[in-house]
C-alpha cells in the first residue's frame, strides 16, 4: 500500500523552530521528521521513523556479518553494577539518577559496558564459550549541561552499542578488528566519509581507541592528520620527542636581573634586549614556561602540578583533561599560589641558585612534570624562582630533573606525526563512531573470569564499539541538503519515489496511481501526494523540504502521455512516457 | 546465513530462577530467552528478542492494516503535561519521577496521552486533518509495588499504544471500532482465545472501555459472563436494580430489641428467634447492611460514607475503588467511627425513632448511598441507631431515602446479567489488550482544539488502545509449554526450524548442512544445532526447552537417507528422506 499524503501524519512548517541552531535540527522539524519534547528529547514522527528504521537495518546487516548478536537491555539500571566501576560517581551530573518507591539507587544507562560484561559473567563459564560479540540497538541517556543542536547531541539518543569478549589480547585484536571493519562497511553503505582517527580510551579506560570522524570544516572535534597517513584526535596525538643532546660542554646557568617580566612575551624583549645572542634572535620557543595546574583526585584531595613546556606552547585543556583523569583539572587559583609561597608567581622555574625549587624530592614536594620536548641536554630560558629574576642555559639532565613527561600542549599544523610520517595539518569532523580496546579492566572489576585451556580462571579481555544512530541520521541531514529543504540519499531515504499529482483533473490523479501501483510493484516505496485541494507550488515545495531523492510529476504532461521524473539532488527533470517511469528510475 | 548454536550467544540453564513465580518466567529464563536486571526489569538474550519482534511485526501490520501511522516517544519526559491532567499525582508511587541536572522534574511515562494530545494540538487546526490514529511501540516503566511473575507484570514493558483523534463522537465510534477490529485480527493471529468485555474506564477517564481478557482458570482477573452473550469484568458489571414495590399497604417500622447482635449473622439468627415468619425463615438478603466507608479524595480530605447493601453482600474492594475514584477508599477506622458518635457501631441504621440518622440532609449530614437492588418499596431489616437495637419493615422510599445509588457489592454466579441476557457465571482471564474511549478529558485538559465545519474550535474527542507486547509473549509462553520446555505457536516461534545433527559422523553433519540451505532456500528460518561435541540427549533436551515447532534431527538414519522430522507440540517423529525435508514440512 502506498502512503497517501491524505491521510499520513505529517504537517510541514514555514517556520523555523526557535531553538534550532543547525541546519539538520531546524530541516527535520521543518519537514516533519522530529518534534521537540524538552530540551535534548524528541518525539519521532512517521517521516524520521522510517529513516531512523533504515540506518538501523544497515547497521544490524553488518553486525550480522560481522558475527554479533543482538540483544537488548533495559534503559533503567540498578546502581550497583555502576559503583563496583565507580562510573556512579565519576559520570557526575551527566548520570540521570532516581529512586524507585523502596529507594533503591537506579540510573538511566548512558552506556552499558558493566551490565554486558555481568551478563556473560552469568552465563559464561570456559574459554570454550569466547570469542563473543553482542550488541543492541537501544535508546540511551545522557544529562547533558547544555542539549544542543537538535539529534547532534540529545539528551536521549539512539546507540548501536556492541560488545566483544575473549580469552587473549590477540583475540581482542581480532574481534575489535572485525567491529572496525563493520563501522567501515556501514559508514560506506550511508555515504559517509570517514577518517579513522587514534583516540584516547578515557573514561572508558580501555587500552586502545580509534575514532571514526566524518571530515567537515563544521564538525565539533579537532583532529591532525599526516600527509603520510597519520590521523589522530587532538587529546590522542603524541609529541615526538626530540634526541637528547649533549650536557658537556655547555655553559652553567646564568642568573640575571629581569625586572617587570612575568609574560613569555615581557621575558623574550627583555633577553633580546639585554642578554642578546649573536646567532639568531630569542624565541619564545627558547623559554620554558611552567604552568601551575590544580588537579582534583577522585575523592577531593587537591594538588598542585607545575608543567614545564617550550614558552610558544600553551596548555590545551582537552589534552590535559585526558592526561590527568580520573583527576579533575583547572589552572591553580591565587589562593592555591597563597598557600604555597615557594612558587614565585611570573618567575616560577625548576631551579634557583639554592637549589633545586620543583618536584616531588625538592623543598616544595610539588610534582614537575616536563612537555615531551623537554629533553636532557636542551637550553632554557626560565625562571629563577626569586621576583624580577630568570636564568639562562638552564639545561634539562644537569640542572632540573622532572618527575615525569606529560603531553598536554597545544597541537600546531606543522608538528611532526609521531610515526614519521610528516608534518601534521590541523582538521575538524565529527565523531561518527567510536571502537575501545577496554581490556580487562570492567572484567576485573566485575569478576569476569572464565576457564582457560589449562583449567585455570583467566580474566576476560573486552572491547565495545559505538554508534549513535540518531546522531548519524542528523548527520546526514547536515550534510545533504539545499536552501529547499532536505536531500536524502538512497539507502536512508524515508521512500524511494515521491508521487505528486497535480491539477484538478481525474485523469492526472488516475495516471499517478497507476503509476504508484507500477513502481510498488516494482518494489518501490512510495509517498503519494494525492491531496485533492493542495496547489502544485506547496506541493513542490514539500516535496523538496521532504527530500526523497526521486520525484515523479503527474500533471498536465498526462494529457499527452508524459509525466516528469524530477531528480532531487540535481535538480533535473526529465520527460517519461506515463509507461516508462520504472523505466526511468531504473535507467 | 543460519543461526549456528556453535556459536550464538545462549546457555540454557538446568535450574530454574530463584525468583520465578509463574511458568513463562522460569521457562524465558532457563531456555535463555531473557534475563533478570532488577525487580522486573529484564534483558532481552538473542530467542527472547526474535520471538518479540514478531509479535511486534504482527501488530505493526494490523495496526497499519487499521490505518494507524506510527511514530516514536521518548520514555523521558517533562512533568508539566502530566501536572495538567493531575496524574503527576493521581498516579502516585506508581510513577517513576526523577529531576535533572537543573532540577527539572521529569517522569518515565506509563502511558503517552499526554504528549500524543500535545502533538496533534502542535500540527493539526482542523477538522479536515482529522480523523487521525497514530501509535507507537515503546518501552513503558511503572514502578510496580510488587514487579512479579517475571514479564506478566515488569516495571519496564513494551506496549504498542495507539490514540486516536475525531471531531465527533460517530467518528470515535469508528475509530474505536478500527483498533477493535485490529485487535481481534491480532489476537487471532498470535492464537490467542480472547473474551472482550465491557471495562470500567477508570483511571483513564474515559466514556466507554473494553478489555480483551484471555479466559484461563490461573488469570488473575475475574469477568462474568452470560449465556446469552454478556462480558464484563468484575468493575464493570452493572447490578440489575429490580423493579420498585408499592409502598402502600406495608406495615410500620418496628423497632425491637436485638442484644448482641453487631453482626449480620447474628441478627438473621435472632429475627427467626423472635421475629420469626410465618412463609419462610428471615434470610441474610432481608437484612440492609451499613457498611461505612472512609474516602480520601485528592487532595487529602477525608470523608465518611455510608453504603446501604442486602446483607448477605459484601463490599468488593477493586468494585469501590473505580466507583470512588479518583478517591481513594476503604474501611472506616475506629478512629472514624470515634469522630463519628453519630453511627452506633454494630445497629447502624438510616433510620432511628427520632428521624432519619444518615444521609446529607440528616442531623450526622454522612453521605448515605444504596446498592441497586435497594428500590423504593423495598423493606428491610437493618439497625435503629440505638445500642442493640434493630428495627424491622424499614421501607425504602418511605422511611430513608439514599443520597444515591453505588454499585459495589460483589457480583455472584446467578446474578442477572443487566441486558437480560440471563444468569452470570463468573471465570478467570489474563488482560491481552485494552480499548478506551477517552472522550473529551485529555483533549479539554490540554486544549485540543480544530475548527469545524462552521468555522468554530471544537475541542477533539479522543481514544486510546493498548497492547502490551511484553506481557503477550509471556502469555503465549504461559500457555505454551509442557514439562520439557517451551512450544512456540509458529506465528510467533524464535524460528521455523531447529535442525539437530548429532553423533560423530562426518557425513551426518554435512547432510544437516545441506538440509539447512534447502530449508533457507525455501525461506524457513532455521536454528541449527552443529555443536561438536554435545551429546544427542543434551541437544533434544535443548530443542524441547527452547521449543521451536519442528524439529529436524540427522542422526544415524543419515546413512540409511533419512532424517527424522519431530512435531514440538505433538510429540510425532516422522522419518523422511533426505532430499524430502522441505516437502515434509509444507506437507
Amino acid at each position: 500500500m502506498p502512503t497517501r499524503l491524505s491521510n499520513y501524519f505529517l504537517r510541514t512548517l514555514r517556520e523555523d523552530p526557535a531553538d534550532a541552531e543547525v541546519t539538520s535540527h531546524r530541516l527535520l522539524v521543518r519537514a516533519g521528521y522530529i518534534r521537540r519534547q524538552a530540551p535534548g528529547v524528541f518525539a519521532w514522527l512517521p517521516l524520521g521513523l522510517r529513516v531512523k528504521a533504515k540506518i538501523e537495518r544497515i547497521v544490524r546487516e553488518e553486525m550480522e556479518n560481522a558475527g554479533a548478536h543482538e540483544v537488548h537491555f533495559p534503559a533503567l539500571l540498578p546502581r550497583e553494577p555502576y559503583e563496583v566501576t565507580n562510573r556512579w560517581t565519576e559520570y557526575g551530573e551527566a548520570l540521570f539518577r532516581l529512586q524507585d518507591r523502596k529507594g533503591s539507587d537506579y540510573l538511566l544507562a548512558p552506556t552499558h559496558e558493566e551490565v554486558f560484561t555481568l551478563l556473560v559473567k552469568d552465563l559464561y563459564s570456559s574459554y570454550k564459550d569466547l570469542p563473543l560479540s553482542i550488541y543492541q540497538i537501544q535508546d540511551k541517556y545522557r544529562d547533558e549541561a547544555r542539549p544542543r543542536a537538535g539529534l547532534l547531541r540529545g539528551r536521549e539518543f539512539t546507540m548501536k552499542d556492541a560488545y566483544s569478549f575473549d580469552i587473549s589480547d590477540e583475540g581482542l585484536d581480532v574481534s575489535y578488528q572485525a567491529q572496525r571493519d563493520a563501522y567501515e562497511r556501514i559508514f560506506t553503505r550511508l555515504g559517509l566519509e570517514y577518517v579513522i582517527v587514534k583516540a584516547d580510551a578515557g573514561a572508558m579506560g580501555g587500552s586502545k581507541s580509534e575514532e571514526f570522524l566524518h571530515p567537515t570544516p563544521v564538525g565539533e572535534d579537532t583532529f591532525v592528520r599526516s600527509a603520510g597517513g597519520y590521523a589522530a584526535n587532538v587529546e590522542a596525538f603524541e609529541t615526538l620527542a626530540p634526541e637528547a643532546l649533549p650536557i658537556e660542554g655547555q655553559p652553567a646557568p646564568i642568573v640575571f636581573d629581569s625586572p617587570n617580566t612575568p609574560t613569555i612575551l615581557s621575558l623574550v624583549d627583555h633577553v633580546n634586549d639585554h642578554q642578546a645572542r649573536t646567532d639568531r634572535p630569542w624565541h619564545a620557543a627558547d623559554t620554558l614556561k611552567n604552568v601551575v595546574l590544580a588537579l582534583t583526585h577522585p575523592g577531593g584531595t587537591r594538588e598542585l602540578v607545575v608543567v614545564g613546556m617550550p614558552g610558544d606552547r600553551d596548555v590545551e585543556m582537552k589534552r590535559a583533561e585526558v592526561a590527568f583523569a580520573p583527576a579533575e583539572v583547572e589552572a591553580a587559583t591565587e589562593s592555591d599560589f597563597a598557600k604555597h609561597p615557594a612558587l614565585v608567581k611570573g618567575y616560577i622555574g625548576p631551579w634557583s641558585p639554592e637549589g633545586p625549587v620543583l618536584g616531588e624530592e625538592s623543598t616544595s614536594g610539588i610534582r614537575f612534570l616536563v612537555d615531551p620536548r623537554v629533553v636532557d641536554g636542551t637550553a632554557w630560558v626560565t625562571g629563577a624562582n626569586l621576583h624580577e629574576k630568570h636564568v639562562l642555559s638552564l639545561v634539562a639532565g644537569r640542572d632540573f630533573t622532572a618527575d615525569g613527561v606529560v603531553d598536554i600542549a597545544d597541537v600546531r599544523a606543522g608538528d611532526p606525526a609521531p610515526d614519521g610520517s610528516g608534518p601534521v595539518e590541523l582538521a575538524r569532523g565529527m565523531e561518527i563512531g567510536h571502537v575501545f580496546q577496554l581490556g580487562r579492566k570492567y572484567a576485573e572489576a566485575l569478576g569476569l573470569k572464565v576457564l582457560d585451556e589449562n583449567g585455570k580462571l583467566a580474566t576476560v579481555t573486552m572491547g565495545s564499539y559505538g554508534i549513535g544512530i540518531t546522531r548519524i541520521l542528523a548527520i546526514i541531514a547536515e550534510l545533504h541538503n539545499d536552501d529547499k529543504g532536505l536531500i536524502w540519499p538512497a539507502a536512508v531515504a524515508p521512500f524511494d519515489v515521491h508521487v505528486v499529482a497535480t491539477g484538478k483533473d481525474e485523469a492526472v490523479f488516475e495516471a499517478a496511481e497507476r503509476i504508484v501501483a507500477e513502481l510498488e510493484g516494482a518494489r518501490y516505496e512510495v509517498l503519494y501526494d494525492d491531496r485533492p485541494k493542495v496547489s502544485p507550488g506547496v506541493k513542490f515545495g514539500d516535496a523538496e523540504l521532504i527530500g526523497v531523492p526521486k520525484i515523479v510529476i503527474a500533471g498536465r504532461g498526462v494529457a499527452d502521455g508524459v509525466v516528469e521524473v524530477w531528480d532531487r539532488a540535481t535538480g533535473e527533470r526529465t520527460q517519461v512516457p506515463l509507461d516508462g517511469v520504472v523505466a526511468a528510475l531504473q535507467g
